[in-house]
């Protein structure tokens, strides 16, 4: 294996994963060969250092040929390539949500959690995009003050339901401004895309769901940001609750956070500890981030820190790029750190890449 | 003064107003006469009962031939004609923020306080609409397990910010929706309004700024809801936290609220509550309201009922109309209750309108 590895993306031509390419690109990863994969649906070309790149149908060999692979797809794209190839000593980062909760892989946000990479663990988590901002802002303050509770609400992006959702929007937008304009008559089912994506009209409206529910009433959104956050603290018993709640924007998911500390912890030491902490751009003032301010953006913002209901609450507005610090950025800034370490040059010997073989991967 | 009041609505050609109107034809609101005025800007006329009014320009003078008067204007209207008017015995609802805090003056939500409401007290303050949502939900668990503390992030709607800020949202929304046809490249610059009314671009956009901030980080809607929240619900030092969002939604605001109760609440105590609550419609199972689901609905509407933190705190949904609920129906539904307690037939007898005028209603 050369020092520059060989790199596939599954899903390139999904919304993540054209992001991962294009951040590949400009953080000028070192790449010996690009190797694009779409999951069957849509077989086109791509250019990537001013190359035309053919996408092709994912497959088990074709995969092999690669040294890093970056999964942006489903939950079962992920079950079938994820295992098996880590177990043969591929570096495999995922951004589903298959195997995120599973002990044996590291769930990993660099700026918070790093430690957990391992050079023996080769399938390697992205976290959930709407936790991400939470868990990189909070971060340092539970770190300073502890944490005794947190509560999320969220104003979540369309993009984070994928491509088809954003076309059923951006189809509501056109409608609705019809209407606006008096060149239609306001009408229900014509904003009703033919096969919808997204359980409720979204334009010019919102819907608390984002996901399933499940007995409890939570929505799977809501449980994976609980679960998630409580791994990549180390805090398994952290009280949390969420609402999840999906929101007209393109781009940018937004949360409204209350963190409860143990330990007191005033308003201008909690700015003192942001602007410290890597991956975070605090607002100054009384100023605050909107999503159109953070498309592109590589940081998680937050503004708006304040005093909550007690002494040992902070309240904080946070944003961040659904696509990239949830999704594609902390891709790829993972495997940033397996170039650094030097583990992307080298593939496990035979014993520990056995034991990786031997696990039992696969859920029922 | 007969039966059937004559009746003055200030602000008659703003939303609000229009509402008002509209729901005292609609509930067949008795009404001698109906006096329709505006605050300067815009005299025009308008049809009730089927006969045209001309909408004119509010005068001391003018407003004294009215028995009840509306006021669904600014806070300087307010401060100038509530005060005086109601020390002259006639009746007064105002739907503006000026003297809702003011303890000489009933800060009135029917299903929650109508109690407060008082002969001797002419002039009455209705709520602010963010905040009526959360009263009137919150109202029964309050009674039946305490608060210990409140979370709210709202998601609010731009009609809330009034008739210009709507029309700077509708010509975003028209001028994206260029953008998304390709007819138009994107600009942010073509997305202003030349006078903008909202302190961010609305369309697929938000801002969790609604009024202006304290030295503290809160923004005057923030600071409404925790205070009249407290008034309505008689806990002058109930902890609460307000994160308040402007949405690109036309009508209709929704909150994600925690309420930490003194005692254990299960959710189907809770539920069970919320069911046979006045002014509530609760949604089964996991169903939830959107804000186009209650458009020119009367009631609040609650759904997602959950355990939030702990066994010590309920997580809700709550949706409901701004324009009505949160504004012009609270205050009919008070002129309501005059009517029915016969307040509205009776001038209160010479020493307590002197008692009233003597008061100092004016703020510095």
């Amino acid at each position: 294996m050369s020092l520059r590895p060989s790199v596939a993306v599954v899903g390139a031509t999904g919304l993540v994963g054209q992001e991962i390419i294009r951040l590949l690109d400009r953080r000028r990863f070192p790449i010996s060969e690009l190797l694009p994969f779409c999951s069957g649906r849509s077989a086109s070309r791509l250019l990537f250092h001013g190359r035309a790149h053919d996408v092709r149908e994912v497959s088990m060999p074709a995969l092999r040929k690669a040294d890093l692979i970056f999964l942006a797809s489903s939950e079962a794209i992920a079950r079938r390539y994820g295992p098996p190839l880590a177990g043969e000593g591929l570096w495999v980062i995922d951004d589903s949500s298959e195997f995120r909760l599973d002990p044996a892989v590291p769930l990993v946000i660099p700026e918070v959690n790093a430690h957990t990479l391992s050079f023996h663990k080769r399938l390697i988590a992205g976290p959930n995009c709407t936790m991400t901002g939470a868990a990189v802002v909070g971060q340092a303050l539970v770190r300073a003050a502890g944490a005794r509770s947190v509560r999320i609400a969220s104003y979540q992006a369309v993009s984070g339901a994928g491509k088809a959702a954003l076309e059923e929007f951006k189809l509501q937008v056109l409608r609705l401004a019809q209407t606006f304009s008096g060149r239609m008559p306001p009408s229900e089912t014509r904003l009703r895309a033919p096969i919808p994506v997204l359980p409720r009209r979204i334009a010019c409206n919102l819907f608390p769901q984002v996901g399933r529910f499940d007995g409890g009433g939570n929505s799977s959104e809501e449980n994976k940001v609980a679960s998630e956050l409580r791994k990549v603290w180390g805090l398994a018993r952290l009280a949390i609750s969420v609402t999840a709640v999906r929101v007209p924007v393109l781009r940018g998911h937004s949360l409204a956070m209350w963190l409860e500390t143990c330990r007191p912890l005033s308003v201008p030491r909690a700015r003192a500890l942001l602007r410290s902490s890597p991956g975070v751009r605090l607002w100054p003032g009384q100023t605050y981030p909107t999503p159109i301010d953070v498309e592109s953006s590589l940081p998680v913002h937050a503004g708006r820190v304040r005093r909550g209901t007690s002494a040992r609450e902070i309240c904080l507005w946070i944003c961040s790029d659904n696509l990239l610090k949830g999704a594609a950025l902390n891709s790829v800034q993972i495997a940033e750190i397996l170039i650094r370490r030097g583990w992307l040059s080298r593939r496990p010997t035979r014993g520990s890449s056995m034991e990786l073989k031997s696990r039992r991967w696969w859920r029922s």
